[in-house]
């Protein structure tokens, strides 16, 4: 498939994807949850079966729209005017199967944010101690199975784990956290936020026994956040 | 009521306001108070009954005196200028009820800094080991009862704490610290202080047995320090 | 005293001491040891029986060489052309002490960095578990005793503990590091090492029991690094 | 021997490392893992038997490549156009020793970051409990003999320990981390990576009991990723 042969309203599609897909890469290192080239976000391009993911080892301060890489819902780059040599992320598969499964996310971000993935290494669930919790996750961080690249076991992870949960961050087991959203914005925000209370819970952990929140205190507050439009 | 039909020094007094309520909200990302959009400063309007507050879900980044909302004492927004589809932080019901009730406070702040937070989900107070602390809270600072967003639990939560003791920040339960001041600087440099004490008290408590400072040297550091201006 | 009737040389030197101490303060904030105004930098004054120290309550943002204040070794301010408002920092006392007594210190620095206080409130001096403990400390750190303003027991607290170690920081007792040098920079060097061992250590605490460097390690290391310009 | 008189070439060679290791030297400080003038890059000149490494006891700000020292692979520095008060790193019969005995390798670099050298003080590996380890170490981040500048015995150690091991990094004991490349930027690069690990480690070490991962997982993470170029 070529970029240059598309409808001309998907290629500007893709064009409004990949300045957003660059400049949300910035909260990555703004936010502390990377370190050289460890994380990478990718969204959904409106109006058409692709997605636009970093490119492989490229860091955060030379990204750019025009080095941002177009990929099929199959995970496969297309002609899309980068040079050849430029692969899309080593994660690439892992979004595409999310894209594929989850018709009502638009956006993935994978990073190894420390404290989220110190409890990933423990495959410990960070428990729901916090009214924030509540409010952006509706109950704990689940944790997913192991699973390591080359077929399509980290995608099918990540679903099914998320599947069975309200939360949109999942952390999978020795690796890291893998967060979604209904667009990339979205996602970016639940990664800096999933980072967050991973902090927070494990100096809590740490000094002590935190006190659990109630499941109708959860519920009540996971309503409400959920049906309003913006926060604090 | 409308801003534009006030007294002209009224609005001069609403328009200085808004500007040092947005210059304030730069200082929480700077000292590493909060992530995303997770709090707030708010303060009140000298020389009327009302206060001004950060807009719901804006993030820092974009914040104006422009955007700043502006509410009663009862926490409703006034037709300050703004478009109505921005809302006052859901935080303006608790800083509304502080405002109401304790009239030499003139400014509020909410964060969910990690360290503070921590002891918040422990519902366990920052013991007074640190000179700092004589200095500034006057002894531990307290926590302060669960409550979730809805009604007045959470501001009556804080006014009732905060009058059985001398620090200016409470600790509400599995949520997050609240800080009071003369002004909103004042309000700020205490949630500033908060996590600092918080960071440093929960660093000796994972080392071992912090020594408390005995409560004659707490009074005599309280007393120095709240009658000289400035310090170090 | 008035700055403007002294010696013409000695007003150079004052100066030339108040830009050196300015710009050093902008090293405490970039280094992570302060927040808000908690800190401060002291210098003598070449030629002068007079120091240099940070006026109290003033952010670290708005310092300038025109602000600094400049006292005699009593800890006198003298009319140095700042207004009669800005006091010296609350420190002042305990720096003058330190300069009467210790004439072949230059430069005198105060912070409450997280990790060197975090052991001060546990009255428990940082081991030497590090080698880089060996070049710069010559040793452990050590514990100074409680003491609070109002006479001078902060200044003896910090004398008495320096004469007796090799180390050019004291943690004192419930307060925080104290650090000293042939010149201000030498001290800002000092706390910022201080706070960078007190951090490794205090992981290695918590994380096991590190190894100690044999004492004859530790006395090669520091006649090394004493006696060599420049390390790394 | 006298840059000045080298060939043509080789000077040209020896500038544009210069201008690299000036450069790479920018990320010690921006990727935290350093204070103050503690920590250094060096690499090998190609095309001679050379290498660049930091001045001693300059600090990061004021690097640019023409204060960078050039050596002989016996760590002499040669004149080199710098003056002679100049002297190169204190490590530099350290990255002399590794560029003689590892001809593979090209850049070596030297820090006391936190998180590594807590590790480095308890003389405990970091254990492989990370897919990015797989990836990036192969396996756990081994421990290097206790030994103080004055003779071969910290090249030596490090030189030792890494033939021994597939990590380009190596925990030389209550000293820090050192860490190869093939290139100065691959050095830099496992210098971030190892304290990230660290870190994340530590975290989930002083949680509980971080979960390995199979020596198979690890043996097909660390033979993809080293076959490919870039990731994530």
């Amino acid at each position: 498939m070529r970029l240059s042969e598309l409808a001309p309203d998907v290629q500007a599609s893709v064009r409004a994807t990949r300045e957003r897909v660059a400049r949300l890469h910035a909260e990555l290192p703004a936010n502390g949850l990377v370190v050289w080239t460890a994380g990478n976000v990718s969204e959904r391009v409106p109006g058409a079966d692709l997605f636009v993911i970093k490119p492989s080892g490229v860091r955060y301060s030379e990204l750019s729209p025009d080095n941002m890489t177009v990929c099929t819902l199959e995970g496969e780059k297309i002609d899309d005017g980068t040079p050849s040599s430029l692969s899309p992320s080593s994660d690439t598969a892992a979004a595409a199967y999310v894209f594929r499964h989850m018709p009502e996310v638009g956006g993935v971000v994978h990073t190894h944010s420390t404290y989220a993935t110190a409890f990933a290494a423990l495959h410990r669930p960070i428990p729901c101690v916090l009214t924030m919790m509540g409010d952006e996750f509706g109950g704990e961080v689940p944790v997913g199975p192991f699973a390591i690249i080359g077929d399509d076991s980290i995608g099918r992870g990540i679903v099914e784990t998320l599947r069975s949960s309200r939360s949109p961050a999942v952390l999978m087991a020795n690796h890291g956290p893998f967060t979604v959203g209904k667009n990339a914005e979205a996602a970016v925000k639940a990664a800096v936020m999933v980072e967050e209370v991973a902090r927070t819970v494990a100096t809590a952990q740490l000094l002590g026994d935190p006190v659990p929140v109630a499941q109708d205190h959860i519920d009540a507050l996971y309503q409400r956040y959920q049906n309003v439009y913006g926060q604090h």
